[in-house]
């Protein structure tokens, strides 16, 4: 048996997120369907990570399993061709047996973009959450720092989302402006639902000074969502790769 | 009688080019529906640079009469407010009587975007022509630089469109590989109708081979569309800016 990992790219705005869910599209279903066509079989799609809806993603890696012979470029060439312009094939890999896109992962990155002008421009608007007034990334990055390291982050989470366990560790956190855009980066061994985006929100509160450093690491160690700043937008949020 | 300029950036993908024409949308019309419902009373509104179907636009330039005493900062949130996501008023400002968008234009710069990854990213595929084999954009530097100065261009226009005269006069052209990208850049006091999309299209057979520079400066020179390239894909096409 083949195990078959793939390296995908796409435009979330138009898909209501990874995961397939009955009656609405999302990615997962768009892939699988087309993986299916070319394989000929049904075949069962893991993803790395289950982006939600309106995610981005440079490097979502998946795997699939089958028997069929067909060549690796062939089946990127089948795919793209089968697939809608804002999902695309980047790279196709054979892998071990033991190879699982969720469970192998060993860090996974996610960036975030916050565009600055004063209006936001039509080129961002899909890929970025406005922020037109003054907003201090030094101060941001002083806070992210923070994180680096072995954290409970149940007040960076979706409030309904039940875990068993909330520590995972931050291998990397930074900001960074360049140009019109503030890059929020966070590498980590995974991520609750919501967490990068709720980060960045509590973030973006810092950075307008309305709440200090040691606010934020308040926040970190109350381990309760409520005193975190506000979910940022899905649109701006990237998944930027996964490491094995 | 107030003469008020607006710079422009927009996304062409969802419309048929600048000019209105009965039965299709087209960003004249969005726009300037928006700036008669602001100034309540119609208005006729010139643009620098006509810009094709599926066009972008970083610097649009426009300009209109009125006698309402609304400022400019407002006049510009209103717009923004009122507009969709994919057209935006970057700047507004109080213009002499004579301006005119087009007529007292001294340039326009236009950027032609070409993709070379293997596969065309999600995030480029509205903004961009995609060429994923080798192409040597130095051997493209090489020729468009021979269209710099005063020259007849009817080789590279829409065959259709007809033109008392062709000469215009380019003041700076080039192209450049960033990245994944190449940036064919011209500017130039005026451009017939797909006169960049059709240099960009024949500077793609110089950049593969299949013409010499020589063969370039001879299409040039014969004055004559039959034996330019194709006419490059108006989406990765961009009107840069304008002076005055």
């Amino acid at each position: 048996m083949r195990n078959i990992a793939l390296t995908l790219s796409y435009d979330g705005t138009a898909y209501h997120g990874w995961q397939s869910q009955p009656g609405i599209i999302t990615i997962e279903q768009v892939v699988r369907t087309g993986i299916e066509t070319i394989l000929n079989h049904p075949a069962k799609v893991y993803a790395g990570a289950r982006t939600d809806r309106g995610v981005h993603a440079f490097g979502q890696v998946i795997n699939f399993h089958t028997e069929k012979e067909i060549p690796l470029t062939n089946l990127m060439k089948g795919l793209n061709s089968l697939l809608p312009h804002d999902i695309r094939v980047l790279k196709a890999r054979e892998v071990d047996s033991y190879f699982h896109a969720r469970y192998s992962a060993q860090s996974k990155t996610y960036v975030y973009i916050i565009a600055t002008t004063p209006y936001h421009s039509p080129f961002h608007f899909r890929y970025s959450w406005h922020i037109p007034y003054a907003i201090d990334t030094h101060r941001m990055h002083e806070a992210i720092h923070t994180i680096v390291g072995e954290h409970d982050f149940s007040s960076f989470k979706k409030k309904e989302e039940v875990y068993e366990h909330h520590v995972r560790t931050v291998f990397r956190a930074g900001v960074k402006k360049k140009g019109d855009c503030i890059y929020t980066i966070i590498e980590a061994t995974g991520f609750l639902r919501y967490m990068v985006r709720t980060i960045v929100g509590t973030l973006v509160w810092v950075g307008t000074g309305r709440l200090s450093q040691e606010d934020f690491i308040e926040i970190l160690n109350a381990h309760d969502r409520v005193h975190a700043g506000p979910t940022a937008p899905a649109k701006g949020l990237f998944l930027r790769r996964i490491r094995y």
